[in-house]
């Protein structure tokens, strides 16, 4: 009982503290009921709401707190449940946020992100990929038996960035510093995946940017945040900025730049492109909106340079489980690299995406600055598509000749896994070092040399099977 | 004799120059002494302390100078000399900073860190280790002969951050500005490795953390401070860190934190953790204590998750000299993975440990948020130490078959070094990723796949070898 | 015709905007027509330089605009063009920067890096090197076919930090907001590369430090700035300064540093070096000038550490073309890693080079802590030459024994390729480790380990092949 008697001195005090707020009658009688408690029980939570701009004033006077999120809709979301006489979820969905951002949720949902879970596990062969770099590799008689990863291990791993599925188990009484209570009981929940399933079936999590619950426009338009998922072999696009004269001069002056001015001023606020810049934020300079705020991220996007054996033109729909190739794999290029062109956007609507990221970069080089910059880019396609396919050539050989086994699975073995990486890894990154000139980052580093060595190093490999098979 | 005019003309300035904080009568007369030649001579060293709370009046209106620390207990430093009249020694030790932060001192004391030194060159599989690592191989009929490695290798290498070993050679008269004078010969100097041996026979040095001679808390709180011993491929903790949210959010936003306050207040002065808020400072959050600080960092680390062959229960003692599997071999699980239990903590100590911690975590996220993460981080121990049982196999059948050799040492072949890294890069790599949720490390960039292409790997490295053997 | 009203609109509004700097009369009027045009074309840039020294009153109340640089000397520059009634030039070479900065310009034409392009394409071996990242690997029955790579990939690989070779292919009149306007066409152009070869026969970028157009002091003292061509496996200098104490300081610390004063004082703007101060800046300490500032890097630098297959004496010319060893090869050491000692410093002038960069070290650290730092360098060099050594030995043998082929080229098989990355990527990078105290990265990263562990796997590889051969 003594505990209880402190609790409520505490929230006394709560109380006090943020009679400011509440004095100015701008707090919900709602929210005022969850920051009572919420401060006491998780008060980094509410600390961080109280640095955001939902905590000021921002719609006629109201200020967007707990309840104006958690218990919007609750008979859509399958995660509501009775709190202290409120209907609360858990789980706050791009759908909630579309009340107030409809705009931007529904770019969003066009996104090739908010399908980055179903496309993801929807796709057999990526799918299969998952299970190879997941699961647990037993030593047989003959090779390796690989047991499926659990859920626990696809969380801890895709999913933490392609979003996870969130299900509620059920719901369970728990004792808690203010008696028993009951709560959602989820699967796939802690997750911030930006194609993460919800328990209201939208996708996306909006938090994957917009980090909860300050949701700080300055966090947003700073590369670090996209590090999150863009740094490691697969996606290096942050690495490949830290060593671009972009990413080189941000890092030095940004101490000195206005990440939260609106509109946001080249030249004023900053000097060199983040990643928002190009990909997302309205580009406006001396007055002029050289490009449109997008969440639709593909509108200026003309290639798909990663997560594909080939690159290929941007796929037409963010929904890439509906793509087959002739034979019949779901994949947007054959083995031999020819781009499936009915999945595809066509040479028109390229043209229109590339003068749509060029007029950005137009803003501050020249004409032919740019035209050089993106021929280069097109011979990083040409060359590493090229490369990607000696590699195919050399696992096809291995497959025929038997010292492969392409029937268990196409990602479980040593000569296959090297195919994976020249693509995966390498192709990758040449094509992003280009597109971003971060070339640094792009030849010795992770790009052109380990692309090479790895060809090399794959046509021993091949050599020595076969030797060994003899 | 002209250039001592001049020596003595700037003296003269440069005791102008101070003359504020003489005149304050709070620097002693010893590090006045001090002051007036070095301020010339390493005039960085005196700037930097300048800046510290040291050159403040911290203690009864006592300013910490030069005397204060390098003079104390001359009869315990084995490197004591006599200079200007003075007996000084070089290497400020943790017992000489225990006199005023005895509590810090003593916690470090009981820190597994302390022993980085002892634990490494006194166990027998560690030393072997050090010296395939740091060893000159050169080439012979039949593989190679590792020349053992210097100590200047060992002190550019392993410890750097382990520690060295400080010791006193002799003394030698050198010529100066000031004309001959005496000082101590070292080997193992420079150092600020965490567990180095000092000449007074303490162990570690507080420098490691807090840099020399502005002992800022500031950067003691930043984790780029960790980074100079945590990033590397065997404890890529920064690495992770500087992808996971609580990191990209750190680098979005610390600017307009406050690292230098007292409390340090969560919400206040930082929204997200840094390497100490989790391992070892006071964190406040709201009026309230949710962890106490500790330099003896164990306390809230329930699992060793690193450097080890599998990750087990943390150890009981920081010295793990003393630890003996069943096999004899100084390791605290057996080979095929399982605990030595009576060297480790128990369930009860590992289950208030996981509560420390997760105090912290509950700060800012749910009961089922928090609970979800570390059920993710136990299948990640359970999944790495299944996945390094396959790669002991691989390499216990190529010893058994011979075409490795176990008696010429455990890390002096190429699959002995690839069953290493299976260990010592990638499960540790994917762990660090589980527990610090810095997920984007542990899967593409060195973590899950590069655990799996390593299996696969030393799979095919063995039947090569048996071929080669044929 | 609509859109032409609409142009002169926005220039008149310019005019107004920028008044305030007319007003002064310092703008020149050439510059004004430059920017009443190039502010609404391209604004970005506009902005930069606005932000510049050169747009305050630099010179007796000249201000440097556009048109004091692009106009510069048009007979000597290739490019220049008739644009607007001026003869203006796209390309800004170090001849029109001397025309203000006469020492920089020349002591960095006697710089290393002045070379980078033409000791890459004119030494036959490390152009070789080049066709082997860049080119495109074709399966063949028998190996791969290599096809040179295109001007294009070399631009957006090696010449993008080496420099390309900037030539105007002709004129070409494009329509723009203008109307139509004739502008020269280029190859290798955008490029910033250290060693670029100019249209007016210059060589160098200033840009590729002092980035256009604001062209801070700050950027260029910030080691971020450098990373753009030091941070990959070749030459890891960043990444080895971001876990040097110096780098970990810089990072905790920078904000409250001042980057941008003159002189740059030591202990008061800052406390530990970056690039820039180590290698370039003047050191100011205490009233003192520790360190002269040049713009001839190798002034303090006695070792060449990197990019060689052995370290070796710094080369007295910048043109390492003339480098001949006793086999005949334009290296600078033997294959057995003997010195070719003519064209490198005597150790007279290594020792005074030596003597200037312990100089600064000497402001912040005692003798004897200093000595076995360098003392540590040399051994770093000396083992890393004797593993490299090693390597070398394993390539020759696989060559004599036929089971790879020297006489198609030196880098395009794997265990060649094997070969290269002992000396190009790890022992530099344990040299660059020992060199600038970044040890982590220099041992488990990318250093010692990887360095061993690449001898034994040549050694296995080559056993492999010779069974394969059998």
């Amino acid at each position: 009982m003594k505990r209880f008697y402190l609790f409520f001195l505490i929230l006394g005090l709560i109380f006090l503290q943020i009679s400011e707020l509440m004095a100015q009658e701008k707090i919900s009688p709602q929210t005022q009921v969850c920051l009572s408690c919420h401060q006491v029980v998780t008060p980094g939570i509410v600390s961080d709401w109280k640095k955001s701009k939902h905590a000021k004033a921002v719609n006629n006077g109201k200020i967007i707190g707990c309840a104006e999120c958690h218990t919007l809709d609750p008979e859509k979301h399958k995660d509501t449940f009775n709190h202290q006489g409120y209907k609360v979820h858990t789980v706050v969905t791009p759908l909630d946020c579309a009340k107030c951002h409809p705009k931007e949720a529904k770019e969003y949902s066009q996104n090739l992100m908010a399908y980055a879970h179903v496309n993801l596990v929807s796709n057999p062969i990526y799918k299969q990929l998952m299970e190879a770099v997941n699961g647990i590799y037993l030593l047989q008689e003959k090779g390796f038996k690989i047991e499926p990863p659990s859920q626990l291990s696809n969380q801890d791993s895709c999913f933490y960035c392609h979003g996870s599925k969130v299900e509620v188990k059920g719901f369970k009484t728990r004792n808690t510093v203010m008696g028993p209570m009951t709560f959602p009981e989820f699967t796939g929940w802690s997750n911030i995946g930006v194609g993460r399933l919800n328990p209201d079936d939208s996708k996306g999590s909006c938090s994957a940017c917009h980090p909860r619950h300050s949701f700080s426009i300055e966090v947003a338009r700073k590369p670090e945040t996209c590090a999150t998922c863009h740094k490691g072999k697969d996606v290096p696009a942050y690495k490949v900025y830290t060593v671009s004269r972009h990413g080189t001069t941000y890092a030095s002056l940004k101490e000195k730049w206005n990440f939260g001015s609106k509109p946001w001023k080249l030249g004023e606020d900053y000097l060199t492109p983040t990643c928002a810049v190009c990909h997302i934020s309205e580009v406006y300079v001396e007055g002029k909106v050289v490009a449109k705020r997008t969440h639709q991220m593909s509108d200026r996007l003309a290639h798909r340079l990663f997560g594909l054996i080939y690159a290929t033109p941007h796929p037409k729909s963010p929904d890439t489980t509906i793509i087959k190739n002739k034979a019949g794999l779901p994949l947007p290029s054959e083995l031999t690299g020819e781009p499936v062109k009915e999945f595809l956007i066509d040479e028109k609507e390229k043209l229109q995406r590339l003068n749509n990221m060029k007029a950005i970069c137009l803003s501050c080089h020249s004409t032919s600055w740019v035209e050089e910059h993106f021929a280069r880019l097109e011979e990083a396609i040409r060359t590493t598509n090229a490369m990607t396919l000696s590699a195919t050539q050399l696992l096809l050989t291995a497959w025929q000749k038997g010292v492969a086994n392409q029937s268990d699975g196409l990602f479980n073995e040593a000569i296959e896994k090297m195919w994976v990486e020249t693509w995966l890894f390498y192709s990758n990154s040449v094509r992003f070092a280009s597109a971003m000139a971060g070339v640094d980052n792009g030849v010795f580093e992770e790009g052109r040399w380990q692309l090479a060595m790895n060809l090399n190093k794959m046509y021993d490999w091949l050599k020595f099977l076969l030797t060994s098979a003899k």
